[in-house]
């Protein structure tokens, strides 16, 4: 180990030290450390997905960030509380009390007691809201990110949303992306 | 090669050797070897990609995860040929017989007759069935992983699901993940 | 640098050359030049997503291919302009005039009228059509595979297709997907 050392490396000895070093770091690969999220659906069911994914990645250490597009803008509205609902037309893995077919489910109230039936659903199961879920995301530094493109088609502004969230592009959201090992469109 | 060789090797040469054994050892990628999928639509068609990829990954020499989460665990449910259902309404994109308004696509028994187009044209093809899928993964030894938090509010027990299926978290589906470079959510 | 150096490298010192090129390398992981996306959906709002994350990723330098399969092949089908349309059924959180209940949405015309008005929405705020956005990613290069095994069951041929598609089927889509970091499933 002291350059007094008397025999030179050769280069089998180098290539050994190499090879260990090399399997060290891909152990260490930083990518194994970012994960980063879209979330592209604005209804109350696919709100949970992105938010329970990237407060499980921050939870493991992970360094997170969401990308909210589209219809998943809902999610961090200041108003989410009252766009985030749900629809059972057309998703007949919804579980409903009796199996309905698709234009009952799309009769006026549908909609109101299928997103009443979810929250009690998860209440009783003590699973997070949709509030308690993004206060753990920003507690635990998961970065949220909203759409810039998608925010001017929908028309919105940067106070529709809640604090904390920064605004970007699919630019953006590429260059952390492709340092990450998780990548997910939900 | 040999440790009495005369002359001593540079820092020219480390660096060679090392550059070298680094281009080999990323062609190795350990995270090349491995595919993460989550499942989490539960309607026929949706039950599709994520056992085709997983069988293909499995195929290639992957190792593979499918994750079942939300809707998606109706997949690996034991009375999954009664719950894979398809539903024409708002998918304007499924190919049906003569185009059709959403609000005839709502009518009672268009699942049924839906499904039931989906299953002869998969079958006509010769594309193997949900249940030949699911067998293919598990000879080959694709981990099926059902989400225990969605289980529990859905209200399902361990014995609901086929032979073969672990239980687990956001977590566990994560600690997989972050070591594989195919990581999709379907 | 140079063979006549007197003092032959000590493990110490191979070890920190080596540990330098590593970590090198890691910034340039190949890994973080490709990505892989896959659009599996046919209607207009989500043929956007793949076709605005393919082009900027092309734009940032990243070798990309699109894997178009299940009803994503209407993205890259001659007749896209009159096969993407969009339902506001089901979709609670697209935004619509006025509320309406799913009853409403599903009537004859409606799908008409919503993808009327998220077409003039996309063109007021000047973001690209999907045409556009098609030529943009081949004048990029961005590689556009059509499924086989999705084409034979729906009963598409090749000539079908716009021109400069490929056919592959999920094992191509793996062989590229599993050298990249970023993998997506629209």
């Amino acid at each position: 180990m002291s350059e007094t050392r008397d025999v030179a490396l050769t280069e089998e000895m180098v290539r050994k030290i190499v090879k260990e070093e090399i399997a060290h770091a891909f152990k260490k690969d930083p990518a194994a450390k970012r994960a980063c999220i879209i979330a592209s659906k604005g209804t109350l069911d696919w709100a949970y997905p992105p938010l329970i994914l990237a407060t499980a990645a921050a939870a493991a250490g992970m360094e997170t960030a969401v990308f909210f597009t589209f219809y998943g803008l809902n999610i961090i509205h200041k108003d989410f509380e009252r766009k985030l609902i749900v629809s059972p037309v057309a998703n007949p893995a919804m579980p409903m009390p009796v199996p309905m077919p698709d234009l009952i489910t799309a009769l006026p109230g549908m909609q109101t007691m299928a997103t009443y039936m979810m929250k009690s659903m998860f209440r009783k199961k003590n699973v997070a809201t949709i509030k308690e879920l993004i206060d753990a995301a920003r507690e635990s530094e998961v970065r949220l990110i909203a759409c810039q493109m998608t925010m001017d088609v929908f028309g919105y502004k940067q106070e529709d949303f809640i604090d904390g969230v920064e605004f970007g592009g699919a630019a953006a959201f590429l260059s952390d992306a492709r340092k990450s090992h998780v990548t997910l469109f939900v």
